[in-house]
């Protein structure tokens, strides 16, 4: 008989190649299984909701992983705390769901910051942490462009073009512009995202805030949908996975 | 023939052995003094308002040099932002002063934050950050700590035993406490600090954040003016230097 535990997680994306197992560098589900296997002494898959690419963080990454049920989840938590050190990656919860619920299919919302430094100067402090971006930045300016794709819409525009999923269409409820002292955060919220989207979005975004682009230019690289006609990549320093949502009761 | 230029400094406490100059490790000091000697050719001091300990931040120290007039403001931040390379220290910005402005004894303001993060686990983003604190602290109890302490006082219970001050009395003009996201921040503001006073006031206040002490004995702390009457020593890494005030036309 087994548990399945679902495990909220912390983690600083820059030392590994990614949330997902690659051949070619240490990859945060990598980590968490190994030391799942330490646990138990069997090998366990840890299912995450969201890919992150290399260099990007969490702060509420959520997995799952069905362990035997002689563990709780309270103890899985203190075990992978424990046998994931010294790597970056935090255990903030772990409760035991149903064994139907999926971390990654059953997740109903997403939600996810990016984080800019406008400024000439480097930062000392939070080097790989934001998105270093040395012109100044427009926020209002930013929030306009940022309007016109909240909705349902063919995001092919700002999809990687390498993307697996099967339709460009996402509804993305939430992209909001802020100051937050020094930095710009932008949030955004979607049931789920395609890949890329939201640093396909961050790039644009900043040809806006920069003046190079205006926010109508953003409806107009939207309507095209083609990749080509939207802004670059932002880099994955500055994205964090914050919070994965699930149906009430599950 | 030279010009005295004030630069303002962020820099990541965690690598060096403090501000200051040290035959046991790298400080700040020693790597803005071999960048200023690599771009003029010649011995150049550089003077900082604060002397953190090693381990702490900054994200507003500043600190003057003089250098040859061939060199303006703009040229040495340019050229110390390149040479303190790949260092995580930042110049933020330069200006020429009268060269009878000294960074240390011309200030007449200084402001420290403390960071916190209270929670069972440990922090996988902002390791080196944060002062690590695994049991949850009451902010409102902090506070009423922290109004004791506020004014013009005798510190000795607040001041390292190998403080070289000639006074023990400093004007504490702030010291707020408050919640931010996930950590308690605490604001301190005087014209001066007594060597260790933000960092032992901080792990007194985190005795009565943790219900171990009263308000009040804080200030029974405090009247006794005795080291071994005060809470202990909070670390560095929770520490920031945030501002350096000077006189209105320095």
């Amino acid at each position: 008989m087994t548990r399945r535990i679902f495990i909220t997680l912390e983690y600083d994306g820059g030392p590994f190649c990614g949330w997902q197992r690659q051949k070619t560098g240490l990859s945060v589900q990598q980590v968490l299984e190994e030391a799942a296997a330490s646990l138990t002494g069997q090998q366990i898959m840890v299912q995450g909701a969201g890919r992150t690419d290399a260099g990007v963080h969490a702060t509420g990454q959520v997995a799952h992983l069905d362990v035997p049920d002689k563990f709780d989840a309270n103890r899985v938590m203190e075990a992978l705390n424990s046998l994931t050190n010294p790597h970056p990656i935090t255990i903030l919860g772990a409760r035991e769901v149903d064994p139907e619920t999926h971390a990654r299919f059953t997740a109903v919302g997403r939600r996810y910051l990016y984080r800019i430094l406008p400024r000439r100067q480097p930062p000392a402090l939070d080097f790989g942490r934001v998105w270093h971006h040395r012109a100044p930045l427009n926020v209002d300016a930013m929030q306009d462009g940022a309007a016109h794709l909240i909705g349902r819409h063919d995001f092919t525009s700002f999809r990687a073009t390498h993307c697996q999923a099967d339709s460009p269409v996402r509804t993305l409820d939430e992209l909001r512009v802020e100051t937050v002292g020094a930095e710009i955060h932008i949030h955004a919220a979607a049931r789920s995202f395609l890949h890329h989207q939201i640093r396909n979005i961050t790039g644009t975004l900043a040809l806006v805030g920069s003046g190079k682009w205006t926010a109508n230019d953003v409806a107009a690289a939207l309507a095209a949908c083609d990749r080509s006609a939207a802004g670059p990549t932002a880099p994955p320093e500055g994205l964090y996975l914050t919070e994965v949502r699930y149906p009430v009761g599950s």
